[in-house]
């Protein structure tokens, strides 16, 4: 049934609100798009009571002239379903669609999403809209395919409305059959927690202070994914029956939703929305931030989804609401940089968000592509620029894969757990950012893995190397897979606060790191979180390099033969092991009792053996290099995130496969320059 | 109907509250305030359960023995009405009454203003009392007038009741006729906000996440005020019609209240407390902070709804609650200081708050001149000082008016538009305390005004120059009234982000600054927010003096004959213009792309050659100058805000107007003094 | 009725959750402790749905088993009522039992502590279940004793359901009679709140904004105490009535609750969860924190309540939520040091929390001696060595007395009133913690004083000296109770801002200190707080070392013969006194018109000639010295809070408790070191 995104060309396209804007415009507006080379327009995600006006009375005139309209001018359209914003006389007359806070204050009319998945009559409805568009549009040889909902669990990521506690009860006595075994994953015996009749059971309330049973919350966030899956299929199924021949897709990517799954099970592929701007004005008091090429780690979870993938919303501008995000302008080269971005990281979509800037609403200071008026800017002809670009190696790139030899491996659970969990989560968001950046300033292309049940050692043995920071829930399932990973030849490397948890989120009766003891070769004997206020633990590094080992500590006790890499160089720690190193069958384990720094990744990058490229190419840090290959051939993206010009050097003669110039040695690139070589 | 403040003598006076204080300490308390040279005195305010201790029942003895006693001291009264503290017995028996958060959860009896306007039964019951009072006391000698209520909007100035929301319903049903009309002015299309039944609508409620529509919530401000005025009108009617000889007045200053109509409408004065004391425990990390003399600024704003006003609360000592407010006690001098700003700025009369600090209550720490006992204090000799001091002055400078020959514009559609948009809001805030501090330490006394739909081109004539730092939102009307005013000969300065914005808050489809472009003579090719953690552009001034332009930067095209003052000297925008001057008839518009700073306001007030009396006065930064005129004679305030003396030079002989003593050349000035020079 | 704690020995003892563990554990657990030398097992306060998994069926089969084994291998158990935690069943049927915030939103299961103590439904079935229990384990020869719930008021300690707010009203009317005498006491005449009807009084409400009635605030709190108190009655009266030979208690201590009413009324002992690791984490930008060491203030506190106490929960290991607090884990030896802390101050009984960390819910982090598993740990055998040390000298010093000529006086009024109250709360906390500090750093021992109705003079005349830096609130009674103590020979020190607030929280129509006034020789002339922006005040000492004077000045005016030991040194307050001493009777008193800071806390230490022991040790800083006392025998506590060695000299010949060695001149302390020294 499921159709993966197979583009021949890479293609651009924009998003567009025709019940915006005076229809006078539209002619010109697509007319344009034309000439800018646009192939896809992005409509209707906002429109539901354009759709029906008022219940039961559909209504496709403005659409459908609107898309005859686009067709005219060639260009193909994805349409939106309405669901993300229910119209004004649904939640007036259904007040229980409405979504509710925990504290049990509903969400009202005036933003978005602000109704639950659970509703049985928001269901009902919103079927009804998606089958009477479905209809409408199947045959419609403009309509390339369909785009369910908006961002699901964007802008607010937990429901608690009646219906969300009915069908979570509903949900665990299926998952737990009996209250027993409900109770067992719970923990609930702890602070008499215990549930004895199935209608005590709710979702997380209002606790005192604010501290709900963390097995509870965990499974409040499986349940709130199920639901979130549970709503685009709804959806989904209806498009596949009524208009089995066009695309069905959603655009992300939100917490609380396991996107690889619904991917999976309802998507012919996955979209993502990128807005990189964010990046220069997010605080970030992490070393060297990485600012809007952070952005490109975002693009390699999207790559772990679906591994060639449409962009819906590339930003086109400066952006914000009125009331709050408040982002720059773009400099001249940025919008283009970050269309390439997305590209470098399997993009062969990408359309911009978004055609004009609105003139009234929250997002008046979301600007698009051309500001509130019709005059010519700055933005439209960077965007020009690309268009005429990909013209050039559009053919060359569409449908070849990124190459990675390392991973970042991570699990909805235990960045669902790790979300509450002071005791692991902010140490998992630290280490993950760190190796992140470790890979772009060492230009280690890298890939993103969410391990899943599913997850077999043929997807894992694709990398060289695999490295897991803090994984705190590991399975017995997990530990088997990891140990067999490395004894067929992978490397293999974990921090501190690794393999304690069970997936309920409990703790092993067991020394710490639980099943993968004897992958590591150690367990733990002293741990600690850092004292705010006390002496900094320090280590070596093979004796030298010392390095702080901040935020946590442990150290470790060597139950297996194992090198021991650093040891603690002060306070009562001092001499005792720290990282260690195990060789298990054809490959290594490295463990690592504490949190990671950039300095200490570098260095565990050198040791792992990671291709680096430098034997091609001398980059500086601030040059991210992606490699995208097809039939043998590789596309060398070499991405400038500076406002600056930098230096780089190729050392063997390649082909500008933008210009078709030849390249060698010596190489200046101009502020925020894209090059994109091919072998001569 | 309406009587104009027309005093032949500054007047001073003290609140009291003869409910708070053993009868027997009456006549002390009077007959002291006699000796202390008051004039007025004002009760009653809190007082609703004294009046009408249950339901229908009216008493009026304590205050008739009050009044009556200090009338037999020579004393007149402002009588409160008491609706801002609802009785305990009319809450707990109509609930209906309070007002409510947005998140729908009741205030509650225990404070202030927790009543809303809106409420039928308030209304019916507010005026039971008002008349009973009214007729009560409409031809007692001894009331001089009546104060409305107190500090309408103090405390809280957001309502969202049930009696409110219907009331707005009812404002948006007669101000739109049409919900297609509210649409189009709300922009609901965007984001599926379309109303299709009035019964859709309501107050802006909790949303997702916390952004209701922006459109809306102007239109929420503007009822807010209409509804405050409208309960003033309530009792302002009552009082005319029961009591036509004596003044009706109410007092301020607070936000979402437009004074100028309401006294426009209602009122014979307008009375302002003023408590600078504020000024110097408020968190102000601005350049240069202006601290208590910031005050000015306020009493500059009561100058442009009243131009002579009365003070009915004037700072009396050290300041706030018992949980919260920390104001230390004014040093010796303040108090006189304080209350010679107020003359300084306008006032005619001036009450202390109050004359004993309050022994039970929240408010136990805002103090009085005198103590929680009645021995004598440093306060209460200052304040002696000060009414002596005034029986030298007070006819002359009674009925004299502020001069002022430059103005910063404002207007309440700007300000509350502001209060939510991040992207201009928090700049206006900036450069309108940036222009306040350039006057103040140039020595430029300055008026505000506040643009409204009757503001006549004679109104604004009577300036020289005109600043409007980020108008938002101007009309075309408006940019028609600031062409006149150059053409005549005006000068007006505007500043980034003016003119994108009609009255309803969404964007023109036109090029910034909208219908501004042709009096500034440029459009606006590029523009920015500037980048929390990037380069920060700078700007010369005629070629020289490199500024940071820091928040905002536009770079301007000039489409018409225009002189370049400024330029860009880094970054991407370098050489490009940021500020233009334009000869538009017989006058002069400058527009600059960015937000003001002081020594660009400081150039600026020099380019537009603004009288700073620098041929009369030679005056440090620390002392504030403003001049009040009658008949032809200038009373010239010299105030030192520093509690160090400071030296000034008058250039030619004066007469200090207190002392009587020629004043010429070099004089020292103590900490906190106050010289009045008249001609000699 | 009431048994006294008395020990003929330290003991130690482990909290422990047979429910939590497999049964199969038991064995091994309890012969464990045995071997570690453990006297007490706690079990049973959070196992409600154990005792009564439905209402009215109960259930002792699991706890009989597991009393039973503990008996086997000779421990005692402490059994806890298990109200802290309802079960599930309970608050679903019966809502009305739900503690709900002052906004009205109820707060749910999944916690603790999310009842309220008025509910009659809660009431009811809280006497079932204790009655139940008290039954079954009256005769039971393993049950030492009983605590009721556990930690009251911990985690919440304000409750607004309706139960509450009626049963206000009706505390109201008792303490009252008439709503006249409640309304002066209120001091409702300011601002309107005059109640006329009983049914319109209610607990503290939402107001705006957010500043309820103080006074009203007050009483608030005096009802949560008694609220608290009279549910812990309830099961006392029950646990009396049923197990009259077994041990009542509760564990604490917690914010409004009277601990030394209900520990007089109720209880034979009062027992403390001392967690010092907190002090470690806790932000404190105060001079010289005290970090862990601030925990001996708690106990002092604990010791004022109940001589000789037990501690029911020692930390034993890092602690913390999953969802917030997080602490390191303790170094080697300060179990041990915090053990000793607990013994020094008055413990005869001490209880490690807890014998294994919890594997699932909130407290997975809040680690026991023991880790998840049962491998052996560097705590148990910290514990270990304890256990064994407390053999040498456990006999000797249990039934002690801790010795101190000197007290920190506060009461439950001051500390209430301060909670809210901006001027004056803030200032007590800052000297008491200075206090605090000065005689940790001088060695000197010092004691708590509550003031209360009952205190008498004997009671004060044990002490030396009083130390009560801003007693807002003084009665006449207490100002004549120190005038005694002075006249006796005592000698007390206050600070500004004392003496002017009756019991009511209103303040006297009297001159600053109020009835203290005479007791002092100085009135109050001028005060202020410091303005946060200005030059701070400074005062001399002696004539000596200049001292910041900051957070509040008092200019005082002598009014009887005063020693002005202290004048102002700068700013307009320059010569003025700011602290005088004055001999009355045989003693002295002294009056500082500002807030302690640590070195004028020291040169009034050296001023009162307390004893810091320097002629018979040299002890640095970092030493905390504290003696207990028996039958004339010194035990001599020294315990080292640094990380590091610390060189005390000992000046005589000692013996070292523990060792039998003889100690004397240098000694090295290693890091965390305790000793106990007695005479040779």
């Amino acid at each position: 049934m499921v159709k993966k995104l197979q583009e021949d060309m890479l293609k651009l396209g924009v998003c567009y609100y025709p019940e915006h804007w005076p229809e006078e415009l539209w002619e010109e507006d697509f007319k344009r798009m034309k000439e800018l080379g646009f192939t896809y327009v992005r409509v209707g995600e906002f429109a539901w009571t354009i759709f029906e006006p008022e219940e039961g009375t559909f209504s496709f005139d403005l659409f459908d002239r609107a898309v005859a309209k686009a067709h005219e001018y060639g260009l193909k359209v994805f349409m939106g379903t309405p669901t993300a914003t229910p119209p004004a006389w649904l939640t007036h007359k259904y007040p229980e669609v409405l979504n509710v806070s925990q504290d049990g204050i509903s969400y009202q009319h005036g933003a978005r999403r602000h109704y639950n998945y659970n509703s049985e009559t928001y269901k009902r409805l919103s079927s009804i809209i998606v089958t009477e568009m479905a209809k409408h549009y199947k045959d419609n040889p403009a309509i390339a395919g369909w785009q369910i909902d908006n961002e699901l669990n964007c802008e607010i990521d937990a429901f608690y409305s009646e219906a969300d506690h009915t069908a979570f009860r509903e949900w665990a006595k299926k998952k737990y059959k009996t209250l027993d075994k409900l109770n067992q994953t719970w923990g609930t015996v702890f602070w008499n927690q215990t549930y004895t009749s199935w209608d005590q059971v709710y979702l997380t309330r209002k606790t005192v202070p604010n501290s709900p049973n963390p097995h509870h919350m965990l499974d409040e966030k499986r349940f709130i994914s199920d639901s979130a899956i549970s709503f685009a299929k709804l959806q989904a199924d209806i498009l596949r029956l009524h208009a089995p021949n066009q695309w069905v897709t959603t655009n992300g990517m939100f917490k609380h939703l396991d996107n690889h799954k619904m991917t999976n099970e309802l998507l012919d592929f996955y979209a993502y929305d990128s807005y990189p701007n964010f990046g220069r004005v997010i605080e970030d008091d992490s070393e060297k931030p990485l600012r809007d090429r952070k952005w490109s780690w975002n693009l390699s979870i999207v790559r772990s989804i679906s591994p060639n993938f449409a962009i819906f919303e590339q930003q086109s501008g400066p952006g914000g609401w009125v009331t709050r995000l408040e982002q720059p302008s773009p400099k001249p080269g940025q919008l283009r940089l970050w269309t390439y971005q997305s590209i470098a990281h399997g993009a062969d979509i990408v359309m911009y968000f978004r055609w004009r800037t609105a003139t009234k609403g929250t997002e008046i200071y979301w600007h698009g592509i051309n500001d509130y008026h019709n005059l010519p800017n700055r933005r439209v002809n960077e965007v020009e620029q690309v268009s005429k670009e990909i013209h050039q190696i559009g053919e060359k790139v569409a449908g070849s894969s990124y190459k990675a030899e390392v991973a970042l491996v991570t699990s909805y659970d235990n960045e669902w757990d790790g979300e509450f969990d002071k005791w692991v989560g902010p140490y998992a968001a630290k280490s993950n950012d760190l190796w992140i950046k470790a890979f772009q300033y060492n230009h280690v292309p890298a890939d993103a893995v969410y391990l899943r049940n599913e997850t077999t050692i043929d997807e894992l043995k694709k990398y060289k190397a695999l490295v897991y920071p803090h994984a705190a829930i590991v399975t017995k399932q997990q530990a088997d897979l990891f140990r067999e990973y490395v004894n067929q030849g992978g490397k293999i490397i974990f921090g501190c606060r690794s393999g304690y948890k069970d997936e309920t989120g409990q703790t092993y009766m067991k020394a710490f790191p639980g099943y993968l003891a004897d992958l590591v070769g150690v367990t733990v004997e002293e741990f600690t979180r850092v004292a705010p206020y006390e002496e900094i633990p320090r280590i070596n590094f093979k004796g030298e390099n010392e390095l702080e080992a901040n935020d946590f500590n442990e150290v470790l006790h060597p139950q297996y033969d194992v090198d021991v890499i650093s040891t603690y160089t002060n306070t009562h720690f001092e001499g005792k092991p720290a990282l260690v190193k195990r060789t298990h069958g054809a490959g290594t384990s490295y463990y690592f009792g504490g949190v990671f720094n950039l300095k200490l990744a570098s260095l565990l990058i050198d040791e792992l053996q990671l291709n680096n490229y430098k034997d091609q190419f001398d980059l500086p840090e601030k040059i991210e290099l992606a490699i995208r290959s097809k039939v043998g051939n590789d596309y060398v993206f070499l991405l400038n995130y500076a406002d600056t010009t930098q230096k780089i050097v190729v050392k063997r003669k390649m082909r500008d496969a933008i210009t078709g110039n030849i390249i060698s040695n010596k190489v200046t690139m101009q502020p925020f320059d894209v090059l994109v070589l091919e072998e001569d």
